[in-house]
């Protein structure tokens, strides 16, 4: 058989996306290593080498090891990138695109350059700064830390500056000169996301358009395709997602997650280049899943349909709870309950919050469908 | 996350059935071992452990650190798992069950027993035994020795008893006192198989029946489900495939093979205790495929549902030919030109006729999906 000869995909980060890159590079006959943060980490199976990934050294000697470098998450350091890339490591996404993912300032200036919609933005130096942007506001706004923010952790929704004073003052000292990112709070009626892989060589390829559904800052559920009623605005969702893909010039999986707005218009919120729990769907839902496309994406190899496999997908988050009860019991007995849902367990150490796997179901009726994933997943939390 | 616990599956052999239990035991959050013939098995990614299963005390090493052992093929001796189960450890499928797979003389013995059709046959100990059942049969029949046998091997289609002169004289000490199979040649229209999956609980699903399609005794393609113009072919193939199942005392996944006879009978061909070739169509084209059942049915799991996701699958076994060829090139031209094919790749050293790979594609029409299938595997060959 042709097969991929060689090629070995180096995965920094130790989590559940690297983790459910595993499966597909098994199927594909491609090589993976993972770089994980500790022992014990999700992406245990296929780690290969266990180190910090901010240590440059660690992570020079990893990429010795595989053919490409790609990522579980966005906080390796541009340096140590940099430097890789001048060594002639094979990077992807590379550097000058993942800045757009690291630095949410540096995202919003580039979404302004590509002429792409996006919220009302400032960069705000000191509370008087940020209490003029909200009082132009209606009284209330977004701030966010330019770096390290996820699942709703370094985002803040405020109407009185000194609710971020403890921001100002961690952030004096980082690369903006202790600069926040304050936004307009958009009235939306859903959230979207665009999930769009493209290779070094251009060729991209995108999936439906999906609803996400945040609980506390977090994504709680996906509905694919997205319900929505006018196909003017998933047009629209679908146009820039492709634009920012190249605008950034991004390799592998990029997730574009907008905001609907009640007047109609889509407003690009947050940029992701990795693949993104709002794809997490794809992998039974879609031909060919983001984790697959990621893999083919980072290392050249032409990208896979992308049609749903079925009229309808939805994908239920399960957070962990404040305690882990008698596990082996009630995962057996939510699989006898839910013999269509996919069942997908990060092995994860469970705490209140953390996302510790999902639950996938696929069907002809959307309602149904998002009836029976809650009902799954309700039965392992 | 109500979670797997402590649940690891330990599974003996590192082939590509092996090697295809992973994803599944990844995404159900199941631990996974695998004890492989060498480095670079094609469970590799999975080979926890390297060793020889017919030397006891590797296997007994091996079953201690796991909680249930299962195979990825079927000649681990009957006394090391006897010894096995005798030791406490939870062996599936069972010796008891597993025997039937690994002896096909007393798998004929055993569907006698049960009263399951199955073509005329007989032991033979000499060429002058055989001489006789081939005249009482139309002049040819087919002969098998009952242990070893796969893809072909082992299995010879004779009009004159010395065209297994050789077996003959090979088998003399064996356990059978030099017996050798011998099965009316049958005259067929098509040859079925059946899947079932059982629990030790005695909970069993079966997905639906498939046609194989053979070339020189190995399976090269599968049609799923099978085209089969009258229902109750289908209906016979399940209730044979039920009543063996219940019989035999399977756990895990066993497949039924059948032939449809001109004169419309259906007849046990063979059996085999664990994922089969005939159900890799299910990874992509049932909700749960042959694999994550497999698991499932083994670590007494419930089962899940086993509706195709599509109404046509077909797989293509890819084979490895004379020589290697310019391999990424090929492989990337195939994945080009066939976005839509499932590629598996079994990281195997291609050798003339080795099963390297296969090609799934599911769609609505199997016709189409059949030509589609076979143009991926042949642009992979």
């Amino acid at each position: 058989m042709a097969n991929s000869g060689s090629i070995r995909i180096g995965v920094i980060g130790g989590g559940q996306l690297a983790r459910m890159m595993v499966p597909p590079a098994i199927h594909l006959g491609l090589g993976i290593s993972v770089l994980a943060e500790a022992e014990g980490s999700s992406a245990a199976r296929a780690a290969d080498a266990v180190g910090d990934y901010r240590d440059p050294e660690t992570v020079y000697a990893f990429a010795e090891t595989v053919d490409v470098v790609t990522f579980d998450h966005e906080h390796v350091p541009q340096p140590i990138l940099r430097e890789l890339e001048r060594r002639g490591v094979s990077v992807h996404p590379r550097p000058d695109a993942l800045q757009y993912a690291q630095d949410k300032i540096l995202m919003r200036q580039k979404l302004g350059e590509l002429g792409v919609p996006i919220p009302d933005w400032a960069t705000v130096a000191d509370e008087e700064q940020l209490r003029a942007f909200i009082a132009e506001h209606g009284g209330r706004a977004v701030v966010k830390t330019a770096r390290g923010g996820y699942d709703g952790k370094g985002v803040r929704v405020v109407s009185e500056p000194d609710e971020v004073r403890d921001w100002f003052t961690a952030l004096a000292e980082d690369g903006h000169g202790g600069h926040l990112l304050v936004e307009e709070l958009v009235d939306f009626v859903r959230e979207l996301s665009q999930l769009v892989a493209r290779r070094p060589s251009g060729e991209a390829r995108t999936w439906p358009v999906v609803e996400t559904i945040q609980r506390d800052g977090v994504c709680a559920e996906v509905l694919a395709p997205a319900p929505v009623a006018n196909p003017a605005t998933l047009e629209e969702a679908a146009r820039i997602g492709a634009v920012v893909a190249e605008g950034v010039g991004v390799t592998g999986v990029l997730a574009v997650e907008m905001f609907e707005t009640r007047d109609g218009r889509v407003l690009v919120n947050e940029l992701a280049m990795r693949p993104h729990n709002s794809g997490h769907f794809s992998i039974e839902g879609s031909v060919t899943s983001q984790f697959e496309q990621h893999l083919r994406a980072v290392a050249d190899l032409p990208l896979g349909a992308t049609d749903m496999t079925a009229p309808a997908a939805v994908m239920v988050n399960v957070l962990g709870g404040p305690e882990e009860g008698p596990m082996p019991v009630r995962y057996a007995s939510a699989l006898a309950e839910h013999p269509r849902a996919k069942i997908h367990s990060y092995d994860k150490q469970p705490r209140p919050g953390r996302k510790v796997g999902h639950v996938t179901v696929t069907g002809d009726d959307l309602e149904a469908v998002q009836r029976e994933a809650r009902a799954a997943a309700a039965a392992f939390a």
